[in-house]
């Protein structure tokens, strides 16, 4: 697969560079906080210790997690795509917010063990649910503060079920299909032997990659060959959980709490699961638009060892 | 080529939602300001009226534009690349600033004829000397305002060449080769005739892509099948300025000066040259990320109707 990103230590700063004033959190009339739940559409998917409901005519209380329909969707539900038409076809899928805590001041670097567990659960859960329907594919992300495209500050997650593979994810399947092993196992072995390693879970890696396009960037990789969360046992769904908060946490206290997206990269079959770690630090602008090469002014290797020594 | 992005609807807004507070953009101690020379590296080269020079020990004055170096390369001037690495090089090229006025207050969109027909006779220029010098793949774009990437206010163009053409180009340009007739000549000449054209000047085009990855993207196409700057005679070159400066000034009256990027897109050989203009008032966050598809609330029948409605 060739890919490439500029590591341009001439423009080296140091991890205050990165850091900004941390954002106000608090709303008295955040539609994602417990007793507004009139306030967004009715969710698909309500998360109680008692199970797991739909909201009827009126919603549902003493959630702890909550699926709700984006209301501003880029995916709905629509009729057959129409042949014949080679540039349009209707933008047919899913488009959910998984709120994963009804605590508005937390975040998956704060969630206690239970919280952070149940999140990565729930994303499997409506994963499997995306796909069971026919979706081609299920992007799971998170936008963490405004920098980051978040435009709401209590913490949720976005679900994107797409009725075809994007052609970025078709061009890696067939990298991966043409190589005599899986890159990523490559990868993940001998990145968690080199200096870019950050930390182990259990049968998880996290590193800051090679090709790493922003400061800081992390990648949780499985030592495993594993398409996707629905293939994890519970054990690594719940290391997977810990990793995630243990990573998070490492880069909150790093930056202050800087705004990131993490995005699950999976498909059916035939990939390697990873999910990447993005600091929404530095701009995409003028050449990664005309090149599509990333400029990165922190080498992936002080960015781990700086990330290394948070405790 | 596959390529997709997101046209929602759903997510539509109006320009003024696009308007941000204009920046401040005077600056007293700004190193690209005439009388500041020195605050800056040496000029590789300086235009005014009586030619183009380098400066020596001092720094030349009375410039009508002025190229410098970088002073935070992502390119630099390096020994030949190492063999038998496969994943590191050194990031061999050059990086400059092109400033194309000397006046602090300005920009392409209000430049005066003069000034914009130099501009683009410049760019024409250090494409020119850094591919002759060697470079596989130059990179010129302009990134205005700080939400687009701008770190200084003066107007100023950017310029890297690399030692590679990104995979991105080669993608495309394998594509046009599959391709029985160029995309590029199929895309200006159906689009000149459709509800996303904006405007023609002479053998430009201005559209509003089918494929709009931003609200209001611009592309300006030759109606020629042309590669790159040098094959644009005097008339050409000429009419591009005005194309462009059109187009900046459209983008500028509707969404009040709002932050872009624009990005000369060339290659030495078989393509197409196109200049694609973003205005960057979206967030390339999680899904773009994860996809490579972009979410554009704004149809771009409807950014061509407001763009074409600027007098």
């Amino acid at each position: 697969m060739e890919e490439y990103c500029v590591i341009a230590k001439e423009r080296a700063r140091r991890p205050t560079d990165f850091i900004r004033a941390r954002e106000q959190r608090v709303s008295k009339e955040c539609p994602f906080c417990p007793g507004n739940e009139e306030m967004t559409p009715r969710a698909v998917a309500v998360y109680r210790d008692d199970g797991v409901f739909a909201d009827g005519e009126t919603r549902i209380r003493g959630w702890w997690a909550r699926c709700i329909p984006n209301m501003y969707p880029a995916m709905v539900q629509a009729p057959d795509a129409p042949t014949g038409e080679w540039v349009a076809m209707p933008a047919r899928g899913g488009h959910e917010v998984i709120i994963e805590s009804p605590e508005h001041e937390s975040s998956p670097a704060t969630f206690d063990q239970e919280t952070i567990s149940r999140m990565v659960k729930v994303y499997a859960e409506r994963y499997r649910y995306h796909m069971q329907r026919g979706s081609a594919y299920v992007s799971i992300f998170k936008n963490w503060g405004r920098e980051a495209g978040a435009s709401l500050s209590h913490t949720h997650t976005q679900l994107i079920a797409l009725p075809l593979v994007p052609p970025q994810m078709m061009r890696e399947l067939s990298a991966i299909s043409s190589m005599p092993a899986c890159p990523y196992c490559n990868i993940v072995e001998r990145e968690a032997r080199s200096e870019r390693l950050i930390f182990t879970k259990g049968d998880w890696a996290c590193i800051a990659p090679f090709y790493s396009q922003t400061p800081y960037e992390m990648w949780l990789l499985p030592f495993k060959h594993i398409s996707n969360l629905l293939e994890l046992d519970e054990s690594m769904l719940e290391d997977l959980g810990i990793a995630l908060k243990g990573a998070l946490h490492r880069l909150s206290a790093l930056l202050n709490d800087p705004p990131y997206n993490y995005m699950i990269f999976q498909m059916r079959s035939g990939y390697h699961l990873n999910i990447r770690i993005q600091p929404a630090v530095t701009k995409i602008a003028g050449f990664e638009k005309n090149t599509g090469i990333h400029i990165n002014p922190v080498p992936p290797e002080q960015a781990a060892s700086e990330l290394r020594s948070v405790s």
